[in-house]
């Protein structure tokens, strides 16, 4: 598994083709995926291992992907201690009751992983043996401090975080130790799916880019690295994303991952000057690139190859996951065109 | 009104006091906004010049802003013109038949100001002579081709921008027809604004963040240049706003505006760096902080002040809209606060 190209791209090492994966490659743009997943709440079907892996594995057979995500969500570990939390379809996550003073800190406990999310391990444990046979690794995820207290604090999705920003700006001692137990429920999710054999992680901080700098760097920073700085000991690949995080850039790179993902707002050679040559980076085509015609995806997946270079350090991705409405055999010839783009 | 602290800060000459006005100040947040507006469209509210005057009149009574700015939309000239537009409270602008097709370019002209917006010329030229009065200039504005692109194509508000990356990409030369008929609009907007009397005029590129730099300069620039360029002979002040644009800075600065407009993304220090000296800054507090409490507010417009430094050449302003929850009460205090710490 050491000499996947995923797994060597994430850490520098040369490869013989840029390994491409796509956030949200499980999901709503495979027909095999809507029809395993019915009707019910999303967090049913990441509850039943056998659901949950298959889900994982349909993009890795369908795509030629060189790496399988875990199909789960930010908020199950929210879930799994008991906050009150449910995805509702078209809306994302909503939050029962939201966070909304110093006694919520109670609802908040680390993750006991075999206790609380054994589905989870159970999922990642079935996928380890199954990928193993196509040396194809997966990456285990996790929402970032900032992005899960957004989600409980608002309630649901939001477009201004002015809850947010008003318990990060009026109370800065709750905001830590709310940031903290989210850090720490984070570390531990991460921590029990490295266990179960996932082989990369990726901390999902996907609405920093909401933030000015000086905030960022205050109020949010310190517990992302925590978080990341935790996973060190595992010695796996730890990959940081966030959306629109152009003013953000320097700063999340020092958060401690060994891979940065941007959205395609910024231009990979760019990213690359801006994390520094200690780290990959991972992106960036716009997702709504594989809704424009193949001419078009075509043509935008080879200028994100020509603005990563050829130094080692790349991994192909989206700027932000795939868009529902994708026909997904655009997405196996973009896999196809990098592949065959970058052999060397 | 030559005099005013407003133009003179966006010609970057001394000022005795840093000029503030917010966007979106003439709206939602006044309870007497609310009383005079009532239930009907936005659009007939525009289209009465007695109560678009006085609608813009109420924030320069209830805060002291030194500008004001009229009360309209971006997409009045697209209705004016017959192109089929409503806005729907909640949701913004809608396009009756969105633009599809290079038969679609026939449904837009330039503007006529006398025969398709009378009430807008008649709406500046009440309030030129009462603004006079106090020595309060008025700001006119208009949708920069882009922003006004993406309603049209997407049919209204639109997270994604999927149908507007197809066209931009799959379909150049339509591309650049339909901004070049939508910039040959703003520019008659802004004409006529200005020819009733408007003493500056802020082009709005709200959405142009959603672009890759490349893809903003090569398909997008060029157009908003032909606006900003062509208001070059009126002699006022032009003004160039768009939110999330740290990757964007140089290029939006180089379209030819006098002013520079940043959400709170980009500290004003950095801004002026980006956008070079010969340019003035606007913004960039975050209309989040408005809701986070007085202590909170206050903070954050110190810290803007000293973002923005003593140099000339700083209008202060949100970094995007009012959010209509907003107090009225916190605005005025920050128009004071920045009176007064900034007095010379």
């Amino acid at each position: 598994m050491s000499a996947s190209r995923f797994l060597r791209a994430c850490r520098r090492q040369p490869v013989d083709r840029t390994p491409v994966w796509f956030m949200r490659q499980a999901g709503r743009a495979l027909p095999e995926y809507r029809r395993i997943r019915g009707e019910g709440s999303i967090l049913e079907s990441i509850r039943n291992p056998d659901t949950a892996a298959e889900i994982t594995m349909q993009p890795v057979r369908r795509y030629g992907v060189d790496a399988a995500i875990l199909f789960s969500d930010i908020v199950v570990p929210l879930a799994a201690i008991g906050f009150g939390v449910d995805i509702t379809p078209g809306r994302g996550p909503v939050i029962e009751r939201p966070f909304r003073s110093e006694a919520d800190l109670a609802r908040l406990r680390p993750l006991d992983a075999e206790a609380d999310v054994p589905y989870v391990v159970e999922t990642v444990q079935k996928l380890v043996g199954e990928l193993g046979e196509l040396g194809v690794p997966l990456i285990g995820f996790a929402g970032a401090p900032f992005t899960l207290a957004s989600y409980l604090i608002e309630g649901g999705p939001t477009r201004d975080f002015v809850l947010t920003k008003a318990l990060m700006h009026s109370d800065p001692g709750l905001w830590d130790r709310l940031l903290d137990a989210l850090a720490t429920l984070s570390l531990g999710f991460l921590s029990a799916q490295v266990a179960a054999g996932a082989a990369a992680v990726q901390l999902f901080d996907s609405w920093a880019g909401a933030l000015a700098p000086a905030d960022y760097r205050d109020r949010v920073l310190p517990h992302s690295r925590r978080v990341l700085e935790g996973m060190a000991g595992a010695d796996v690949p730890r990959i940081h994303f966030g959306v629109g995080t152009a003013q953000l850039l320097e700063l999340m790179a020092s958060a401690g991952a060994d891979v940065v993902g941007v959205d395609w707002r910024v231009p990979l050679g760019e990213a690359r000057r801006r994390v520094g040559p200690e780290r990959a980076v991972q992106g960036n085509l716009d997702p709504a690139a594989c809704l424009a015609g193949w001419p078009v995806a075509e043509r935008l997946t080879r200028r994100v190859l020509e603005e990563a270079g050829t130094e080692p350090g790349h991994v192909f991705n989206l700027g932000h996951g795939v868009l529902p409405e994708t026909d997904p055999a655009v997405l196996e010839r973009v896999v196809e065109l990098v592949h065959t783009e970058t052999a060397r």
